[in-house]
């Protein structure tokens, strides 16, 4: 196990860098951030570059890696960055990281050594934010939801099985279910209403026509790093050396369709049709300051398997919300609407646990699988990461600022999710956003 | 659409290769199969290649492509066949797939024109089987598991929900969920049993321990060929172009891990250890003969939605067997006992429309992907796909010829399945083999 308590200069609160948007308190990319993220220059057909955010730039790691500016960093990961995704750079590990980490950190720093060889190759290195095409950090190979929200899971099930909301293993294991990798597309992809097959109460028979219930669920994800062997679990002291940062996941839900297919195998076309992502991956070097403890189990909550027991602090407290914005409302140039705000913190399961319960039966991970929380939702309705559960199945529509009501998704809808942790001493660590647009079915 | 119904001189019966091993009535790989896989020469690091089957023989294709062997094949299927992995030709779809069919069928040919261009090249062009390392045929991207067989479902359904087998869904769709494509191994591999959650009945709460219901599920899998854009769902129409051909999958299953975790959300790490796939890919031009209307549907059920409403024939006759041999029955010599033979046109629901119905909401195909049937168990006892069924939970366990006794799987046991096809008046087409031994937990 990597020691994950490790803060080191790049994370110091007083750090700032040359880049003045990069000092703006209100930025989620301040230079002790530095998510990873893919990009090509909007507009052309340019091989994706693996890049770094800072303040309203990008830092292009493929030319740092080919100038020789990542000078304290090996051959390997200057080799790895130079990949079109992340993936190589995923599966090299925590020491790579952090001295990639450290040598961008250096190269951005108003105090840094090479801070005027970055200047000197100008916008050929470090392009503005608007002037890039985010793309997918990594090949995804493998995805899987979690259910890890004692809320959601309660709420959604006291709707579906009124008599048995919380169903006897969701203290003892993590539920969770494989989603579909090749449907995960980036912030900004428009979303087209889904059809699918449907079942009206009262109806004599399904129908397949367009979604009528389409909702989002608000979810963070983490990426893989090092991939486990095939038939060789990991534990929970080795859990986060797989685990390289997090991103925001909208796992758009067609809950009609879901609620017709889902039994018994879980659901299928009501998620498969699209699942959203942010563009920046957080590392978890970043996050470092926010690290906490994690959920605390309840008196009434049975024991933990020793499989699951934690032996480091392996919660973060992230800030989620979640905003709608109708095409009225982008056109009479109104704000979104927060329709919520949760925590990561409030989830009854770390990532930790998750990944090693993944693992359980010896299920070999890879570097560039993402695996997503499932609904962050608390116990305060203003904390509900979904409509399914704010509207609660429709019966108490939202009002929206144009005065038109949402029980679920209208098209035209923009859904906007963004993350990030703040506390006194430590600085501000950002997500981006995650956006999307509902196109009318046809 | 390109007609599927489309039989050419590859097809007949009376075609006979030069190599002898070809033309043996009981061999699966007849000049008139000519399955595609995966190979290397055993004991080398050699770059995988893309061949053929023909009798005991692998014939080398990128060797093929390069000698200027493969003459009427355009460029681009010659290039794609030079690759690792088949998901290039995949691609390309039926015309390339139909155009190197006839090719390598006139230089397996007895009366084959190009016949002694092969014989020339000698073993570097014409590999024993047994001197090949069989690989994984494409690199999975996301792999698919349904429930079509209506037996298979209420079997289980009656033991797991005796009020209630079958689910009102079950008839207007084909019930599938999104399976693990990391774990996706080829015949031959072992397969570790898994340490997992359990929750014993009587007991005060769930162990993490080594699986004790150990379980194989008989199932055949398609590989898709060419990909549908995001939000485009594949009509019934045209479904058949997607398809480039079948293997036998074995579904490995811990029931008892699977039993305690599956609510609400599906099978999770109950499947994802392992699953094995037969190592050639039988074509539907193959299987062209052995094609049929597909299942009937009984008078007492529900008319099908018109997107699911079959348009050609997309039925297929395979027989499927699975066999169980105990480390004693090997040691002594015996033959593996043969637990059941079923046949996929006991499916409730055909290929065609578990891929219409994946892409209903819009989900996206690409070349590679493996979609599997679920367990393919008939009416009768001796049809039954797995030992859950088979020794209906455990109470009924089978006794082995070596004198011992079954509810589920031993380490050590072998699980072998295979799958053909044959009539009177048409060449017998066989899949090979999925094995694997299981090796116990450690």
């Amino acid at each position: 196990m990597t020691n994950l308590a490790h803060t080191d200069s790049t994370h110091e609160p007083s750090l700032r860098s040359w880049i003045d948007s990069a000092n703006d308190p209100e930025t989620d990319f301040p230079i002790q951030n530095l998510p990873f993220g893919v990009f090509r220059v909007a507009g052309t057909d340019q091989r994706p570059r693996i890049g770094v955010a800072i303040g309203e730039c990008v830092l292009d790691l493929h030319r740092c890696a080919t100038e020789g500016l990542l000078g304290s960093v090996e051959p390997e990961p200057c080799c790895a960055l130079s990949a079109t995704t992340l993936n190589d750079f995923l599966a090299l590990g925590r020491p790579a990281w952090r001295a990639t980490r450290a040598a961008v950190s250096d190269l951005l720093s108003a105090s840094g050594s090479r801070r005027s060889d970055v200047q000197a190759l100008g916008e050929s290195i470090l392009l503005k934010r608007a002037d890039a095409e985010l793309l997918l950090p990594a090949r995804i190979g493998d995805y899987t939801d979690f259910y890890a929200s004692i809320h959601h899971a309660t709420n959604v099930g006291s709707m579906f099985r009124p008599q048995n909301p919380l169903l006897p293993n969701y203290k003892h294991l993590p539920v969770g279910y494989h989603g579909r990798a090749s449907s995960i597309v980036i912030s900004g992809t428009p979303v087209r209403r889904p059809y699918g097959q449907t079942m009206a109460e009262g109806q004599p028979g399904p129908v397949y026509g367009p979604c009528r219930l389409l909702d989002y669920e608000l979810e963070m994800g983490f990426f893989v790093g090092p991939a486990n062997q095939r038939g060789r679990p990991v534990g929970m002291a080795t859990a986060s050396d797989h685990i390289f940062g997090l991103a925001i996941v909208n796992d758009w839900s067609a809950r009609d369709i879901q609620k017709w297919e889902y039994q018994p195998l879980g659901p299928f076309c009501a998620k498969n049709f699209a699942t959203t992502i942010s563009p920046w991956v957080v590392t978890l070097e970043a996050l470092e300051p926010y690290r906490n403890a994690g959920p605390r189990r309840g008196d009434d909550d049975p024991p933990l398997l020793e499989y699951l027991q934690p032996v480091q602090e392996m919660g973060y407290d992230i800030t989620v919300e979640a905003y709608l914005s109708s095409k009225r409302m982008r056109d009479e140039g109104m704000q979104p609407l927060r329709l919520s705000r949760g925590t990561l913190a409030d989830m009854y399961w770390t990532i930790a646990q998750m990944l090693v319960h993944h693992t359980s039966t010896g299920c070999n991970l890879a570097p560039g699988d993402l695996l997503a929380t499932g609904t962050i939702s608390g116990k305060a309705q203003t904390t509900r990461g979904c409509l399914l559960e704010l509207t609660w199945r429709g019966e108490k529509p939202l009002t929206l600022p144009d005065g038109t009501k949402r029980s679920f998704l209208d098209d035209g809808d923009e859904v906007i999710m963004r993350a990030w942790c703040h506390r006194e001493g430590a600085a501000r660590i950002g997500f981006g956003e995650c956006r999307g647009i509902v196109l009318p079915a046809e």
